[in-house]
C-alpha cells in the first residue's frame, strides 16, 4: 500500500463530491507577526486591537488574506496537486473575521466537471468552504482548475458547468457583526479619503515597489501549509526557477495598495482574479487599482468599492492592463477583482 | 578580566560536574507560526488546538522539536562552543509537552570523559534535561562531543565511558497525560494509514524536497538560541560557506515525512542521530523513512513506530542508506533513529 | 485629488506643528519570535516571563528595540518620506516596559528648523512619543532629518535650533515600575559581571559576527512598518542595491553585545547615534562597545552603564573608532551612545 499522497487526477473527481480537507489550523498572533514581516501592511484594523475595537469589530481579526490563504491552502493536496493551471476563482466571500485562537478546516464540492477535447485532462470546478471551531464559515470561494487525467483512456464524464456569478452582488457581501464606521478614525488610518472621494473609473498608481526573494515566498508560501511542489523545490521545474504562489502577489499588492486606498479596511469579497504571468524572486512588484464600482452597504459609515487590483513587475505608471491586442500588458502578474469595505 | 565567553575547553570538564546553562526561553504562539513558516509541516496536532484536545492533550502543544532545539541550543556556550564536532546524542525522551507560555532551561551533567589519543582534543559526554518553569522535564538527552584541550600539555583525565542505550526501550517511553488516540480522526490527519498498515522493514519514499536558503536556516537557528558561529558568518570557515545547523536538517526531514508519516504525531524519543555530511544553502533536501520496529504502548489506541529518518541531497528514489562499502551513501545528510506515537 | 501620500517637504513643516502619526500597531508575541529569529539575542529578561518576573517586572516586557523600530517606523512617512538624510537622534528615553497587546501609536513635535544654505533642503527637528492604549509613553527622543524642498524658490522660515541634550543625565532615567535587581540570576542571564566589574574606558570585543541577507533586513524593516522605500527596492537607487535599515544595524549590534554585556539587560536611553556607512546584504557585521560612563540609580540594587555601542564591517580587534584624520575609520557602521542597566 503506498503510503504517500499522490494526489486526486480528472477521473477521481465526482460532481457532488464533498471533500474533506487535511490539518485543521489554529490562527495565532505569530502569523499576524509574519504577515506584516512579509508584506508591507499597514491597514489599521488588523494592524491594532484598538482601532478593531472602534469600529466594532471584536479580538482584533487578523489580514482577511491570511484566512483566505490558509483555506485555500488546505485544498491543494486533494485538488490542485496534479493540476497543469490553476484557472480561476469566484464568489469568495468573507464572513467571520477570524482571530488568533480561531481553528479553520475546509470543506470542498465538486461543483462542475469537463474534460479537455485532447482526452488528457479536465477542468474541475470546486466550491470550498474554511469554517472556524465553532462551525461558523470565515469564508467561502469557487475555484476551477484544470487537472491531469491518471488514464488517457478513461471515460469522459458528463459535462457540467456551474453558473458562477461574474461580480459578488453588493446585497450578497456579508456584514461582520458589529462593523461601524461612524467614528472612524481618518488620522489613525493614514489617509483622508473616504467613499466620496472615489470614482468609477479612476486609477490610482501604489508607487512603491519590493523586490522579491527566495525565502520570503517560501516562508509565506509554507506558512499556509500550501504544498505544491514548484514553490520550493528548484528541482521541480526544468527551468531550475521556484515559481512564486500567486497568493504571495495578492498580498503584496494588497499590501502596497496601502498607499492611496489606506481606508480599504477589509477585503470582503474576491469577484475574480488571474494570474498572468509566473514572478520569481528578483522581480520587483509594484500595484496599481482601478475603482470598478461602488455602493452603499446597510451597516453604519460603511461603503463598498469594487476594486481591480493590478500588480505588475516593474513600474507601469501608465496603468495598462492590456494592449491593443486584447491581451495582458507586459509585466503584468495578477489582475485580481474585489470588494472593499470603506469609511463614508 | 575578560568579559566575553570563550566556551570551555576540554580539560574544563569533570566528572559530575553540573552546569546550569544560561538564557531561560519563554515559548509562544510566535515559535509555532515561524516553525510552520521555516518547514513545511503539516501534523494535525501541533497545527490544531481543537485536533490536540480531540487526542487528550490540553493547551495545544508545539511541535517536540521546537523544545529539542531550544534544549540542546541552550546547552551550545558551555558544551560545544570549542568542539571539533558533535558525535551523537542518544536516549533523548520527551516529557511533558510543551506549551505556549512554558519557559524552558537547561541543566547538563557531564557523564563521560576520554581524551583522543593525540593528546590535542577529548570527547565529553553529558546528560541535559530541559525543564518547565514548574519544574517538570520536557525532555531529556544524552550527547558527546568533540571538544579541543586549551593546553595540549595538560594531564588526561580518567577515561569514563558512560552506559548509553543503542534504543529506548519501548517501556521507557513517556505517554503524554491523557493521550488517547481512540476517537483519532485520519481525514484532520491527513491519511488513513494506522498502526496495522505499517511493516517493520518498510521504507516510505517522502517524494517532496525544498531547496535550502541563507535565510532560513539562519533565522531557525537563532531563534533557538543556538550560537554556533559556523552558522551566521561566512568568515568563520575556511569555505566562506554557513553551515547548516543539523538540527534545521532534522526539522526540514521530519516536516517533509508528513507525506506518507502523516499519523507519526508526536516524536517520542530520538534513539540516535547522526549528522553525515554538511548541508548549505542551495542544497534541495529530500527524506525518506525506514520502519525499524514497532510496539503497543500502554495509552488508549496508541502505537509506537520506531523509524529511520533519512535526508538527503537530491532525490534518492532507491532509498539506500549506505554503500557496499559501509559508508553512508553519497548524498546522505541525516540518519537520524526516533520513536512517534500513532494511532492503532 | 491624488490619493497617494507624497511626503512632507520642508516647507511643509512649521515650528510647534503637531503630527499624530498613522498606524497604531499592537505588539504580540509573534514581534518577540521574529526579533529572536532575525537577531541572535539572548538577554534573559525579553527571553523569559520567569526571568523578568524575578526582577520584578510583569507581563515579560518584550525587547526594548521593538518599541523603539516602531515607534520610530510610524514617523517615516510624514516625517522622513523625503529625507535626503537621518542626520541624527537624542534624549531617547525609554519610559514604561512594553508587553504583548499594548497598542503603540506614535505623535510628533516640530521643535526646530533650519534651512540650508543652498536653498533646496533644509534639516527638520521633531521630538516624538511613542504612547500605549492607556495614554502611558512607551518611550521619547527627539531627532533630526534632512528634507528636501518641493518649491527651492519658497521663503526660508526663521531658524530654530532646540536644546537638546548631549546625553541623558543619569536622573533622567525612568527605571521601570519595581525594577530590582538584589535578586539577579547571574547564572540564568549567562554572565557574572556586574556593575562593579565594568571600568570607564574598557573596551569589549564581541567577537561573534553574522553576515546579512536581505529577506531577514527587509522583513525586519516591514515588521516595524518602515516604509522607507530603498530598503526594499532595488530599483529605488541608482546602485540596484538596496540599502539595510540602521535599525537593523543597531539591533544586530546589541544583540552580538550579549557576548560580554549578557547583563546590559534594559536599554534605558539613547544618547546619540550616527550610521557612519551604509550597510548590504553580504556583509558581515560585528560588535564592540566602549564603557563611556557609570552611575548608581535609585533602584535596588540597578547600576547604569553608559555605553558606546560600535558596529563594524569585519572584525576589528583593534577597536578603532576614528582614524588620525578623526573621521570614522573604515567599516565603521554605527556609532551608538547609550545608558543600559546592569545589576550591582
Amino acid at each position: 500500500m503506498a503510503k504517500t499522497n499522490a494526489g486526486n487526477f480528472f477521473e477521481d473527481f465526482t460532481i457532488g463530491q464533498v471533500i474533506e480537507h487535511a490539518t485543521p489550523r489554529t490562527v495565532t498572533e505569530g502569523d499576524r507577526a509574519l504577515y506584516g514581516a512579509l508584506y508591507p501592511t499597514r491597514f489599521a484594523l488588523p494592524s491594532s486591537a484598538e482601532f478593531a475595537a472602534s469600529v466594532g469589530l471584536r479580538n482584533a481579526p487578523v489580514e482577511e488574506l491570511i484566512a483566505f490563504h490558509i483555506g485555500f491552502g488546505k485544498t491543494v493536496p486533494d485538488i490542485s496537486l496534479n493540476a497543469v493551471a490553476n484557472l480561476g476563482y469566484a464568489e469568495c466571500r468573507f464572513h467571520e473575521p477570524v482571530v488568533a485562537g480561531d481553528t479553520l478546516t475546509t470543506r470542498s464540492e465538486v461543483i462542475g466537471l469537463k474534460q479537455n477535447s485532447n482526452g488528457k485532462s479536465g477542468v474541475v470546478y470546486v466550491r470550498s468552504t474554511a469554517s472556524n471551531q465553532r462551525g461558523e464559515v470565515a469564508l467561502e470561494w469557487a475555484r476551477w482548475v484544470m487537472v491531469h487525467k491518471r488514464d488517457v483512456g478513461s471515460a469522459a464524464p458528463e459535462t457540467v458547468l456551474p453558473d458562477l456569478a461574474k461580480v459578488v452582488a453588493v446585497g450578497d457581501l456579508v456584514i461582520p457583526e458589529g462593523l461601524d464606521f461612524t467614528e472612524y478614525d481618518f488620522t489613525a488610518a493614514g489617509e483622508p479619503h473616504r467613499f466620496d472621494d472615489y470614482a468609477v473609473g479612476e486609477k490610482i498608481d501604489h508607487v512603491d515597489g519590493v523586490t522579491l526573494s527566495e525565502s520570503e515566498h517560501m516562508m509565506a508560501t509554507r506558512l499556509w501549509q500550501n504544498t505544491a511542489k514548484v514553490h520550493f523545490n528548484e528541482q521541480a521545474r526544468p527551468d531550475g526557477k521556484r515559481l512564486i504562489y500567486g497568493g504571495h502577489i495578492i498580498s503584496m499588492a494588497r499590501a502596497l495598495s496601502f498607499n492611496g486606498l489606506a481606508n480599504a479596511q477589509l477585503v470582503s469579497a474576491i469577484n475574480g482574479g488571474a494570474h498572468t504571468s509566473p514572478a520569481f524572486a528578483g522581480d520587483t512588484v509594484y500595484a496599481w487599482s482601478e475603482v470598478l464600482d461602488k455602493a452603499e452597504t446597510a451597516a453604519p459609515g460603511v461603503g463598498a468599492l469594487r476594486l481591480r487590483l493590478v500588480a505588475t513587475r516593474n513600474r507601469d505608471e501608465s496603468m495598462t492592463l492590456r494592449g491593443e491586442d486584447g491581451k495582458y500588458a507586459d509585466g503584468v502578474l495578477l489582475d485580481l477583482d474585489y470588494w472593499a469595505f470603506v469609511p463614508r
